[in-house]
């Protein structure tokens, strides 16, 4: 029994779906533990799939100048709207979703991917299924849990190309799917994509597509589900400026929840996105975030990010490089800044124990994934360089030359 | 039926418990046929609360340095935790909480009062109850109906001091209470405030207590239900620094909730919130608006910003020293941006039709805050000086000197 005064509100029955830790949790318990043990050892986290590079000035410049006008009449910005401001979500379309399909009217800016994907799951509310990948970043089945959703999994395996195997799934009213792929590092193929738009018009299901990196994809693989026809009818597309421009911590998102999408009774889900975040979300992202994801989408913007995204992936390079010398076999990494090592015969669990204790590199084991993540591993190719080169000459020594 | 594509998706059955309009709509719809008519007058609104006056630089400058900061490997910064930054959490508790009961590890830094609220209902779910004050903040009612809680309204009449009436008040699990109050501009006086707490602690219930406009109080109101022996027991209180700071475009909040508030079963509500938070909104508010929060809430932060509340409040003193020249019976105003004036014998949107019509200026009809507010207007005093200089002087054309 707990300290407090005991009220007589009964704690809400979904609560008690969501009581195991996440994997955050965890891997903080065994950090801890390695420093109790190895206090003198700087530990190398490459765990987590949060940016590590400044924000390019061309940027930050534009947040300063706006936070400055703040302090001024001609500057001051109070509210903005729940669906945020016209002028950002036309460059969102212009930029990133040209010939589509897409109209700003069905562009949401937010503060970030995380709140798109809570709203819309609350509106949905708890009497939809949804399917999963599995593997896949775990926060989404427990948000599941959270809103009284029923959860199907669908395993992702190699020889599926790490895409849910739909040819047995059963039909659920929603479909997440992330691609490219956390924590796989796979970008789904158009033809892949094609499979799953056709799934969902056939079954009646809405997907819901989480495309937060999709600035990684280099190999001619669809950066938006949008490129599939037919998927503007089916297909509701959450995007995020957090690992587009380093904004894990500035938070700005968006959603494209198209007016062709439409629930069994005809009316379409955007009015209902739009109640719902009116009412739970009615300010919208900080002003300030909004004119840094402003700047972001300028030509010069863009292309001082893809400097960064290639630095991430010049680091995934050098991890997959040294993964092969390993004799590892490993995947994703190349429209990703993941990468899904496979390590037979083991599990995830030992080998992300033992690479913490003889290498003190952290990474996340793959069963925090879910069960078809046992036996690989999620390195995270965010980092600087030099974190990555030491990272790779400390695990040499596990993995010698052959 | 609409032009998509119709998914076997059925709408939640919540949903259909929003349909209503906000009253933001209502209002555009006004301001809409009020400029069809009269292109050529200018509207004064002073229907929305929103910050008008711009943010002291001693804060801008410290957001300007945080994000030229984010351009440079130092200064960097990706997530942050759903709990917020210890250093800004003690600060709040420091400043705002000093000898009340509140540690900082009660607190959770958000990007906004909204957010917070709205996880709080998420959390509790549907099979709680709840009472609101009638007149009341209309997006509360409405999002327990989007979460399918029962909403009991407590009429709050002038001979009550506009308190809710909890003499004849049926036991709820929840009750909500803002002070000073959204709409009527009163603040709860420590008498209301202990009958509310003992209330409360008789019936097993547990209190929202929405403090946003806490800084406004001069009179020696409580700014905090902490302030109540005996509330950190049953009450969770919403912070922000909207109001305070003129952060509504920047965004940042704050809940407490202290670990003694507990449910029926014993269970602290402050690990349910952590949990629900760490899922929806586990990156937490905009690391620049952290920063200038923190800024806030220095010495001097502080000193700056209690100049703007009090230019807000000297706009208040002119409206209400123009309605008591008008012969009209005013409320609030005092320790609030927001003052309830009374219209006996007409209706709250016939007036506001008037002064529209009459005036070109745009208030709140009071009955949008509930059936209570029915015979009232609410009149915000944000806005520059010579706007609501020169609202007083056109309202004269329909209140002519007596």
């Amino acid at each position: 029994m707990a300290k407090g005064f005991p009220s007589g509100v009964e704690r809400s029955e979904l609560l008690s779906n969501c009581e195991s830790e996440l994997f955050f949790s965890k891997l903080r318990a065994k950090v801890l533990a390695h420093n109790n043990v190895h206090p003198n050892e700087k530990l190398i986290s490459l765990s987590i799939g949060d940016a590590s590079e400044p924000i390019p000035q061309i940027i930050t410049s534009v947040m300063e100048q706006f936070a400055h006008g703040l302090s001024t009449r001609e500057g001051f910005s109070g509210y903005t709207t729940h669906h945020g401001p016209e002028s950002l979500r036309t460059q969102i379309v212009e930029v990133l979703y040209k010939g589509l399909g897409v109209k700003p009217s069905d562009v949401f800016v937010s503060d970030g991917a995380k709140g798109c994907l809570a709203r819309l799951m609350m509106m949905f509310g708890s009497a939809v299924t949804m399917a999963v990948p599995d593997p896949t970043y775990p926060v989404i089945p427990q948000m599941c849990n959270l809103f009284g959703q029923n959860v199907i999994r669908l395993s992702s395996k190699p020889d599926g190309g790490f895409f849910p195997d739909l040819s047995n799934a059963p039909r659920t009213d929603l479909i997440y799917v992330c691609s490219p792929n956390n924590p796989t590092g796979i970008a789904a193929t158009r033809e892949q994509l094609a499979d799953l738009v056709s799934f969902a018009r056939k079954n009646g299901s809405i997907i819901l597509y989480d495309a937060v990196y999709a600035a990684f994809i280099a190999d001619g693989s669809p950066k938006s589900i949008y490129e599939i026809p037919g998927a503007t009818e089916v297909a509701i597309e959450i995007g995020s400026f957090s690992k587009l421009a380093g904004f894990t911590g500035v938070r700005l998102g968006w959603v494209v929840v198209p007016d062709s999408v439409v629930f069994a009774n005809g009316k379409p889900v955007v009015s209902d996105y739009s109640r719902v975040t009116l009412l739970v979300a009615p300010a919208g992202a900080s002003n300030i975030a909004q004119a840094g994801g402003s700047a972001c989408l300028t030509q010069e913007g863009i292309e001082e990010l893809m400097k960064i995204i290639e630095y991430y992936k010049e680091n995934a390079r050098i991890l997959l490089n040294a993964f092969a010398s390993f004799g590892l076999e490993a995947h994703g990494g190349l429209n990703s800044p993941y990468i899904w090592v496979q390590i037979p015969g083991r599990s995830s669990d030992e080998v992300c124990d033992e690479w913490l204790e003889r290498a003190h590199v952290l990474i996340t084991p793959g069963d925090m994934f879910g069960p078809s993540g046992e036996g690989f591993l999620r390195v995270s190719a965010f980092g600087h360089r030099e974190i990555i080169l030491e990272a790779v000459t400390r695990l040499k020594a596990i993995y010698p030359p052959m």
